[in-house]
């Protein structure tokens, strides 16, 4: 490591980690510069040994201790408690925030190759919700994720920290082409399942969940579109209570629905079928 | 209705609705003066749906014409744009907020009676995930929910906004005896199921989730106490991917894992087993 003591949270080699605030210039920060932030030292340690570069950490001295084993030759800005709350957004229990470098992503066959559960993001506008829906993707056993082009990014802060570090560990690849992405799904031999409230469509339980299954995922509040829906091999829902559609109550969140169906995906494919 | 014009987002009337940025502040006056917020056209038309006495409601002209007639004769504050942003934490694409009073919850026993499938929360601190599991129980069927004593308070503004209203639309008590909570399901005829992240438990698709049961969620980080972990009839998990597990990634937050578990009830009675 090389060590540089920190005493004014305005200092400019901290540029990476201000303006944290202002989520505007952040997500403009991030993708100009290609780098993105990690929270707390489990996700850190995650995210090196996923093979990013580190830009630079930001740590007390108390964390470095903790994390300095994971850290390589890496650049350490070591500064006190009092720097550290100076910095907008930092919470000072996580103890430490790295930059670090993207790295060009996989193409879609490349992350298709070999995967037989795949679940597909389209135009999610929430962090939060990306990154949940990753935690549980990786959890439960999906061997990648494609994103369409206009998906929020899961690299950004706050989708890396409430996957706990699940991007870093499960593949993923944006799709360049909304339109023909589901003919580029069923090309390398994926059978294409839209998740929908509609209470019409097969239910999750009866449907065939068998290998090489891509799951479509809409926006929140929207969901999925109608090209994508239409586009589909087979529309899928979640069961609902009768007496809550009938009180108004229709439709899961997207991480819950995501939870549910990834279930699903694993447990039919470890058990044949549900 | 009595319509009232405020035009200064510090007028004394508004007091209910202002100073929302101060978390402990918003806990301690939801409690004290035992009323809680709902915001939005369609949580404030479920909160009076389900018979809580409206305090007040604030909206703009705009927002009043499509609200009028849930309100019966409640007190309606009518501001303008300029005075609601002044309010902190509202927002004007939602249009309404409305105070509304408290009533007296319902006892265990009283929401045990009748019941098939109930939800267990022990000690969940955070309002986001309280709300978003009752969504979760009211969408899949199940008949209530039951808090441990220390459980976060489903009423508390952004619980309600999560659950979009189904904080109204599934009955809740609140155990009033930690040490003894279990005992009281199983008095009552249910089978208690320990959710943990813990694989040696039986998988959640193999386990009776027959008639009369009580899932028992624990609080995040930390999951279900060891008493009641050893206390309830069964534990029970969700069965990770291996490779995920080996990865380091060895949970799914309590929504998702809520989600899942909520589905696999309400399926396993309506299927006979999953």
């Amino acid at each position: 490591m090389v060590l540089e003591y920190v005493s004014d949270p305005a200092d400019p080699r901290l540029a990476d980690y201000t303006g944290l605030r202002d989520v505007e210039l952040r997500k403009s920060l991030e993708a100009s510069r290609g780098l993105f932030l990690a929270e707390g030292e489990k996700v850190i340690r995650r995210a090196v040994a996923a093979g990013y570069p580190v830009r630079s950490v930001l740590t007390t001295e108390r964390w470095l201790r903790s994390l300095a084993d994971a850290l390589g030759d890496a650049l350490v800005y070591v500064a006190g408690d009092e720097v550290m709350s100076g910095i907008a957004g930092f919470q000072v229990h996580r103890g430490a925030l790295a930059s670090l470098e993207r790295v060009a992503l996989p193409s879609v066959p490349e992350v298709l190759a070999g995967a037989r559960r795949v679940v597909v993001l389209e135009d999610l506008v929430d962090h939060a919700n990306v990154g949940a829906i990753f935690r549980c993707a990786a959890a439960l056993g999906v061997d990648a994720v494609v994103l369409s082009p206009r998906c929020a990014d899961p690299l950004y802060r706050r989708a890396v920290k409430v996957s706990m570090g699940s991007v870093f560990s499960i593949p993923y690849a944006r799709m360049d082409d909304w339109f023909g992405g589901l003919a580029q799904l069923r090309a390398a031999g994926f059978r294409t399942l839209a998740l929908t409230p509609d209470q019409a469509a097969t239910p999750l339980h009866a449907a065939g969940l068998r290998d090489r299954v891509a799951l479509l995922l809409g926006a929140e509040g929207d969901g999925l579109s109608s090209h994508w829906l239409e586009e589909a091999d087979e529309a899928v829902c979640i069961p609902m209570s009768p007496a809550a559609m009938a009180a108004g109550v229709d439709s899961l969140n997207v991480v819950a629905a995501a939870a549910i169906a990834c279930h699903g995906l694993m447990t039919s494919v470890n058990l044949g079928s549900i």
